[in-house]
């Protein structure tokens, strides 16, 4: 048995989603607000996410996209309008009925009646109907397009059951909005826009993801293609982390979003809507969390390294700030990633190792001590975050540097992180897909089994649509296992399809999911 | 009479509440949405604020404050408990009573009677008291003291009468909150935050502000101390742009924000507040405009340089798009204000000429147009928009020059209009600000008379409080004047104050106001 004594008291093989609670709580990430299915994001998760933004946002302006602003309350009658569209969002959104407060006359406030609002609003659960007003104003000739939109909003979609940053209430997203001339242009921008995500999936957040179209009925309401990217937790589940859609001319015909073109004539537009969320953030915990609390990919790291310096209250202490001060000062002046160093040199009171703790479970990518044996040596105390343990001897692996060699080696450190972190997910998500599963008898053995966390099965199928395909639905339904995706750039399907027998057109990923 | 023929149809000196609309729409920055009192905020617009935001995040961050995320929703009750905030802000919110919509079963969508909430919920008007809740849950110790907090954010505020970017349903912007051990802490931190809103107006906007304290009968809801900057705008009125908040133990008292002190007693946290928002770019907008549109300052102008190729739709495009994009890359390796210059190729179709007046009416600091004579000559037409005219000829005052000439000089180029632009609104603000009017008589005389606009007047005053207060309010609002703020840093007052005759004992700022 190892000798380790892990940083959080909930383990990821005993119960995952208590650790992953302990995770957002403990790394301080977020927690209940008390507003029902609100949460608040903490400086440390909040940090995360503007990082991400940060990074998604460059690459989104790469691709020739402008930012801007949409009400946040969307008139009842927008959702009247696109059939489909209001079909799948009707259920659960926050209604505004009044404009004022009013004393009751007993110290109470309540909805003054006399400010009813005639037509109530909504508080925008996505914004394709308010969007397709606006581009039906902005869209008049070939001229105009492609018009290409992108916002970073709140949302709100009434849940029921709520996990911090996975499902609430209100989330914090960012939502594409586009406008073409035709619709291979569209689709092929839908496409893009996946990529975009892929990218900034693996190469931001180090998290592997599975690039596909969605099935016919896990569509967005009111499109016509729905693609997703999926990344698999430690749990074995998928969560689905992004979503790009190909919305045809539904959207364009209902708010009459439309072109002149080069002949004259009146077109509609084909457009498209692609978002991300801070449900990212749960995908980061649930991919590089381990035992200890988060580990955070540097690239999305608020703080890169954090200096702690084991302060004595006493007069050595400013000679000892002095030196880490000089360490920070360098490391800053470093690249890594193409950005510079971000670095924390952690002054707050507090015992030196209760603090190296706190950094553990908030998962700082280095954290480096250094006390006054250390300064007369010129050395600092390093530990890396994702290789916290000697194995050995089950203590913290500290690595013994000197500051110049170690302000020397930063930057590749950084990179190595951020690449370690990205190939352990990648294999063991690898590991996790199991394929050759053929029949459905196959399939519910597979997953009825003992393996704690079976993973994803690729199978294969022949793509029912309707009620074929409902009825496949309900078969895996009674397993808990939903269809993830069809990747792109699949092998071609070679078998038959496990649930009807005939000849496979494609191959799928099942799975539980978030 | 001047040749010139202006780029917008209303002048400032004829009407400036159109011109100020027309400015809006001209230079793209926003519109109508469609949904009472909130605006759609277009790229051009919200790209100004993004620029806002990227350098005021980084004053916060510097002072050493993190961001974090609150819920949109505050409960109801949370409004009842602190009783001058509740009468300040109970008015006009917008208020959740349903979390479903349900069919009519004709066709339309309704609140859900079975979904009503039990508890409304509100859209946020601000959240000093959501984050009270919170920072009582976290500070518990000297240790976790100071706590600095800001963020960025969308509030809503129910509004009868709006103006596009200056009073708005729907508003974005930070809320910054403070939590202090003590109430020096607390006020110096006010003052901190009013000195770094006085920094972004003035280095970053371009727009001299004067800061001061607001007097007793315009402070914040709950609040002990309120600061203002506050901006004159092109015809003469103020605006207030930020205000920063010493909350006392007021807030603290209702949430029970209370940390133990070293000695290990319990002590009441002082609490601050500050913000700024959208309404920054009506200050712009009225500070930097002219009859031909906008003039964005450098510092926040999403694009500084504008380069405008004449293409043909022929052959000879391809070599003068390959000669602009050489010369964009080269604008884009320099740096200017601290950052590498923004510069935008625009390659939409459409005659050049129409493009360089959009690109004048939305202000981009540099306007470069190629054609391919300027090609063959190595050459670029360089108009600057802040000094536009030619004013012997009345015509673009375009100057021709090589282009690697350009390019040496364009940080500045940019350097000096950001300059200039300050220079221009501080002598205009200066040479508007009337003193030595010393009796209610002379003030209203002064802003009866002929000059259209009258500016502010810096008049002295014995400070009245309570009922002698009102009844000065009483007074200046039959003039439609009210009390900006009493300066920092002002002179000591000498005379008697203009309302009472009483020795006076500071000098205060009164002005017609957005």
């Amino acid at each position: 048995m190892s000798k380790i004594r892990h940083a959080l008291k909930v383990k990821r093989e005993d119960d995952f989603a208590k650790w992953y609670q302990e995770v957002v709580s403990a790394a301080d990430m977020a927690e209940e607000s008390g507003v029902r299915g609100c949460m608040v994001i903490k400086p440390w998760g909040y940090g995360i996410w503007e990082r991400i933004q940060r990074l998604l946002d460059d690459r989104i302006k790469a691709e020739g996209h402008e930012n801007c602003y949409f009400p946040i309350f969307i008139p009842l009658g927008n959702f009247e309008r696109e059939a489909e569209h209001v079909e799948g969002f009707a259920k659960e959104m926050a209604v505004v009925t009044h404009h004022r407060l009013i004393g009751d006359g007993e110290g109470r406030l309540i909805p003054d009646p006399e400010a009813r609002l005639e037509e109530p609003l909504i508080v925008r659960p996505t914004s394709e109907t308010i969007f397709g007003d606006a581009m039906a104003r902005w869209v008049q000739s070939w001229r105009d397009l492609p018009l290409k939109l992108n916002q970073w909003a709140n949302v709100v979609r009434w849940e029921m059951r709520t996990r911090m940053f996975l499902r609430t209430s209100e989330f914090l997203w960012q939502e594409g909005h586009t406008a073409h001339a035709d619709m291979a242009e569209a689709k092929e921008h839908t496409l893009r826009m996946l990529e975009v995500y892929r990218a900034c999936a693996e190469d931001d957040l180090a998290m592997p993801v599975i690039a596909g179209e969605k099935p016919e009925h896990e569509r967005f309401p009111g499109a016509v293609e729905t693609w997703s990217i999926e990344a698999m937790m430690q749990d074995g589940k998928a969560l689905q982390a992004g979503t790009s859609h190909y919305l045809g001319t539904n959207f364009s015909q209902a708010a009459g979003i439309k072109y002149q073109d080069r002949e004259g004539d009146q077109q509609l537009c084909h457009t498209t809507s692609w978002g991300v969320s801070t449900r990212m953030v749960g995908g980061v915990i649930m991919t590089h969390g381990d035992d200890d609390g988060l580990r955070v990919p540097p690239a999305i790291a608020p703080y890169q390294v954090v200096i702690l310096p084991m302060l004595r209250d006493d007069d050595g202490d400013a000679a000892l700030l002095a030196y880490c001060e000089q360490i920070a000062a360098g490391l800053t002046a470093k690249d890594a990633l193409r950005e510079p160093v971000r670095v924390l040199l952690d002054r707050k009171p507090g015992k030196a190792a209760a603090k190296r703790w706190d950094w553990v479970r908030k998962g700082a990518p280095l954290i480096v001590e250094v006390g006054p044996r250390d300064m007369d040596k010129g050395n600092v105390a390093l530990l890396r975050r994702d290789t916290l343990w000697n194995q050995d001897n089950g203590k913290p692996a500290f690595r013994f540097i000197g500051k110049d060699e170690f302000v020397g080696e930063v930057a590749g450190l950084l990179e190595d992180i951020q690449r370690a972190l990205f190939e352990e997910a990648a294999q063991r998500r690898d590991e996790n897909i199991t394929r050759g599963i053929d029949t459905m008898d196959a399939l519910k053995a597979f997953y009825s089994g003992k393996q704690r966390y079976p993973g994803w099965a690729e199978v294969q199928w022949a793509k029912p649509t309707g009620a074929a395909l409902d009825k496949v639905v309900e078969q895996l339904k009674a397993l808990k296992l939903t269809v993830r995706n069809v990747p792109r750039n699949a092998e071609p399907a070679g078998g038959s399809c496990i649930f009807t027998g005939e000849p496979a057109v494609e191959r799928i990923y099942v799975a539980r999911a978030y």
